[in-house]
């Protein structure tokens, strides 16, 4: 007998014969003498309904209020499946933020999860119940309701499953899995069986949304065992975890693709020290996250600095750096948003060289020019031109997932 | 500077043109210098529309869950209202039952207010905010959602008037006032300018659908000043109070009708004492209300006994009775419901044999043939064939407020 958190998401639950589905899966864990804690988002497009009903009547509404009106969304739905689990004979009970003790900070609409008081809960799965919580919400300590904002409901349930010392978390979504790639676009993606947190964290920010970043992190820190899988397929998912059993060999776990990346290229740059501080200091000032760095010896005595950031970022980067020309120095500044970066992620690659070196190959054997490098313990990623980002993940992938078999 | 609580209905907060209208009416009151507490139903027909999708799901959910689904209808309404009012400039904040400490037994789709807990809302208040009050709902002692069931949300607001000590709860409703009689039935009808407690009531059991009876009920035992009126019209209401201004004077306040009435007689019966003991314990053991009694001595040595009931209850009164023919000793049973009751009401009259000859001479003048009466300290019924009973409204009615003026 164990202790599982099941989440679903939205999409699963979004009409009754859906409502039923999510209730069968349910239901047959339950039977299987564990204790079920589940946590639901909205249906659908209810949230996006409220927004809308909120909109029409104040465009500029307190976050506060938004949270109060945003909450009542999950909480349709974990009465509904309640129902639904009740008309199959068994017994459920669906269970606010409040009541279930999800306490957060006063950060409305981007609330933290401060702790879970985790009693109720406890007492309703003693009396052998199924307990149904909203996900994305909480109360602060005026009693207020919070919502989590982006990845709420993923938050939720792994907290509760850190507070409750869950077994597993089970994070139903549309997809069945991580895969090594994008599945609906690269050729041969295949599911993962296991997937470190670390692994996870980078895909994740590199645009695999299977889970939200957040969730992610708090599962590491908490060490709560999770696995992604399909509310649909009924098959087995992704099990993500601090260590997996295929650790010690070196792999690499999948190829990722993020396209929300824009280069700024400040050119003849004085060779003399304290200009990387001053550049990046003005930006962190900005609140502007830079990610990838590359400093280049430059023509004659001088160098350039590039860097990426989000291309929501792009426009005010560039203004920060002309309004500080002067400053730093720079003759001239180039900045483009037609670039992509692909990464590889794998726990086990800061063994093994020849992970890095691998990837140059197959990007090089299909023509594709690498702009910048970037390097961490679990990840190298290269910048290249959008055009060429499709096809640059296709042949990474094949060269570590296909050619040689699985794994690498 | 006194504070007001105003209830509107979900007629009044509909959509978003009206709820901008309700807010108007709130700041109104606000800009006065007054303290405003505001208690607010589900938008138009959001509770059906949440009851379909239970219904869908689970036609005998159980009201526990119910509750919990229905009670996120007021939360929507609160959280936009106070929405429109911060786009307006005003401070707002919306509150869900438990927040607001509306603390109810665990009768759930009719549980009943034990206890108002209103630190929150004076806290609010002394803030300098319009406090906005779900209405229809509560918690229980176990943290559990409860809703109020018919009436709910007027009791809300008489309850917290009663528990804030409010100065006056006003309830906005689609009609702007109490009146004479019906006045979409009635030539003439004539709004009250003030009208007691135990008149309204009267009047609010015997059809005329402005304020719910609980809600009356919970105002008189709190003496609650209650204000009725019109969210559209922007004209003073009815006051309903325990001391009118014109108590002393001998007056009829209105003439009700009520159709949801079913006369039983059981003919022939022995005259001997108990008999009407065996009858009407036998009805109440079946929970079926009596309202009207009639004895009359019969022809020979026998009588008859008629009493009217519900009209869902008719047919189970006369089964009971049926099943005791033995034990009760009756020759014959009749059974009707095309029977109507007509009643002046009035705090005054007990006062004044006059005012029940004067209804009777009315009657009589329109050719209507009277059933049975029954009198009050407060009211005059009569039983007349439903056919009749427009008739007889407007007759009454005539006599006593159109032929010699106002009031009687």
């Amino acid at each position: 007998m164990a202790l599982i958190v099941q989440k679903f998401g939205g999409s699963s639950v979004a009409n009754a014969e859906r409502m039923f589905n999510v209730a069968r899966i349910i239901s047959e864990t339950y039977k299987k003498g564990n204790d079920v804690v589940v946590v639901l988002s909205a249906q659908g497009d209810t949230t996006d309904d409220l927004i809308a009903k909120a909109k029409e009547i104040n465009p500029n509404a307190s976050k506060r209020e938004m949270d109060m009106l945003l909450s009542t969304g999950e909480q349709i739905s974990v009465s509904l499946c309640a129902m639904a689990l009740e008309s199959m004979g068994f017994q459920a009970v669906s269970l606010t933020g409040w009541q279930a003790g999800m306490l957060t900070d006063s950060n409305y609409s981007a609330a933290r999860i401060k702790r879970v008081r985790a009693e109720r809960i406890q007492k309703e799965l003693d009396k052998k119940k199924i307990v149904l919580v909203t996900g994305f919400q909480g109360i602060n300590k005026y009693d207020d309701v919070t919502t989590l904002g982006r990845g709420g409901s993923d938050t939720s349930a792994v907290a509760l499953a850190a507070a409750l010392h869950a077994d597993l978390c089970q994070i139903y979504t549309d997809v069945d899995g991580v895969y090594t790639a994008d599945p609906r676009k690269v050729t041969g993606a295949k599911k993962l069986e296991e997937i470190t947190f670390d692994e996870m964290l980078e895909l994740a920010s590199l645009g695999a949304q299977v889970l939200h970043n957040r969730s992610v992190e708090m599962a590491k820190r908490y060490n709560v065992n999770l696995e992604v899988l399909s509310s649909l397929s009924g098959k087995p998912g992704t099990k993500v975890k601090e260590v997996v059993k295929t650790m010690e060999k070196t792999h690499v776990s999948g190829v990722a693709k993020d396209t929300n990346v824009a280069r700024v290229a400040l050119i003849g740059l004085e060779d003399r020290p304290g200009i990387a501080f001053k550049i990046f200091s003005l930006l962190a000032k900005e609140k502007i996250n830079v990610d990838i760095i590359l400093q280049s010896i430059g023509r004659d005595a001088s160098k350039d600095i590039s860097f990426t950031v989000s291309q929501d970022d792009m426009e005010r980067a560039q203004q920060v750096m002309a309004a500080n020309q002067e400053l730093i120095g720079f003759k001239s500044l180039e900045a483009t948003n037609k670039v992509a970066k692909i990464s590889i992620v794998g726990a086990g690659m800061v063994n093994n060289s020849g992970v890095a070196s691998k990837m140059f190959e197959a990007l090089f054997s299909a023509g594709i020019n690498i702009n910048m490098i970037s390097t961490s313990e679990i990840k190298v990623s290269v910048l290249v031109a959008e055009r060429d980002a499709e096809r640059a993940v296709q042949a990474i992938h094949d060269r570590f997932f296909n050619e040689f078999g699985s794994g690498n």
